[in-house]
């Protein structure tokens, strides 16, 4: 590769991990879209990129000023003249496609391909990924070169995809097809998860504060109103450090009651 | 909203799916970002976009250059001085925050906030989906009228996503999440999957020629090369279409291997 051309800072500290696909775009036309494929690509952990005959040749300044310091990516990338230089040391190439006609080829969605990807890649295997240049896509004789193609479930009514979006797609689903993180969690930070004794605390206290207040007066109706109290307060999962704040405010209007109840300043 | 404005052509006829969140741009700064914003939206099947104070107002021409005909989203865009304005009629509000810090909130993944818009949008209910500006994101009082955060799993070593990107993700997941796309399939058009009888015809010829041709003399050994010819063969799924091109490689490679063997040009 060229040594560093003016405004380039060696951006983020990136580099491969582990045995991850690679990417290739075959006769990709915009420099910004090759920076924003770069960009897409460190998103989802990707690194490896070849560029199959860019139209305006390689490298290419505005790549890296599209590439928000994705530039180790781009650094890294190789040119080839045809596809099938491109793929001769792979074992497993997806070709993105959408719309494919007339040929019998087995078609993934992107979800279905990056959980095969992780699969052979675990196998040890080489893969890699294919996308096609900006308007035409691929054509069939790259098509031919893949193992299988990968379709994205989209609106059907609006299928322009731009190709820095369909490789973060793609990228996305490669590093969520090994992601553990929990759908929904609470973000407790310094604190923690009030236990149901530390709630029930709560609940004393505020109970307390409305008998005294006769806010519960109605003896018929008082069980219903601190179980209905007590489902709000159970919606949700509390921090111990929110029961603190809570406690707070039940006393603090209560006291501000007493003194408005006793104090001379009010008379 | 204003009338036409040059170089507008309507777009792509897409209109509102079902019962979808909104997407709510908090203070976006650039133009070309709520262009890419609409095209990922209708991408992923959403439809309705809030401007929440926009830097260089609104509308802005070059949002419609960007929207590669995701122009009829951009048309009923609505523009709102405030986040509170601009969530007040919906029921429930996701904020996407690559990094919350010091907060107790409830934290979703992309994939889990798109399941749980799902099913509020099943009960009925009006959800929408806000998105920072791009450099700062979110603040602490925006995130403060969401019911939860979402945070995407991405390589940690670079988070840096772009807005439409962002978007991008969200719309495809919530696309997703009702899609039934078969992982993998094979696509035969106009031919079918092959029954295991069609393939026998096939492997009777094959067999047939090569005993012929004296490729399986050896009896030792005849049966398992028999066996491992039959294993490539079911190694992936073969079309009736198939079956009779290799049909036709078969007796063609044989008829020429007799042609040769008779005829006078090769002695």
């Amino acid at each position: 590769m060229e040594a560093r051309m003016t405004g380039r800072d060696g951006g983020a500290d990136i580099g491969p991990i582990g045995n991850s696909p690679v990417v290739i775009l075959v006769r990709p036309q915009m420099a910004e879209n090759i920076g924003t494929t770069a960009r897409a690509m460190a998103n989802g952990g990707l690194f490896h990129l070849r560029l199959v005959a860019p139209r305006d040749g390689w490298p290419l300044e505005r790549a890296w000023r599209a590439a928000s310091g994705a530039d180790r990516i781009l650094e890294a990338a190789t040119v080839h003249e045809t596809v099938d230089d491109a793929v001769a040391d792979l074992h497993h190439v997806f070709a993105t496609c959408p719309r494919p006609r007339h040929i019998v080829k087995t078609v993934l969605t992107a979800r279905g391909g990056a959980a095969e990807l992780r699969q052979m890649s675990s196998r040890g295997l080489r893969t890699g990924l294919m996308f096609g240049p900006e308007r035409a896509g691929l054509d069939n004789e790259d098509m031919a070169r893949a193992d299988a193609l990968i379709r994205y479930p989209l609106n059907p009514a609006f299928m322009s995809l731009n190709l820095a979006q369909a490789v973060m797609i793609m990228a996305y689903e490669w590093w969520m097809a090994e992601d553990a993180t929990p759908p929904r969690a609470l973000m407790t930070n310094e604190t923690h998860v009030a236990t149901k004794g530390e709630l029930d605390n709560f609940m004393r206290n505020l109970i307390g504060q409305l008998d005294e207040c006769g806010f519960l007066r109605n003896q018929q109706k008082r069980a219903g109103m601190v179980r209905n109290l007590r489902h709000f307060f159970t919606r949700g999962e509390v921090t111990e450090q929110e029961l603190r704040t809570l406690h707070g405010v039940v006393t603090e209007l209560a006291r501000g009651r007493k003194a408005r109840a006793t104090g001379p300043a009010n008379s």
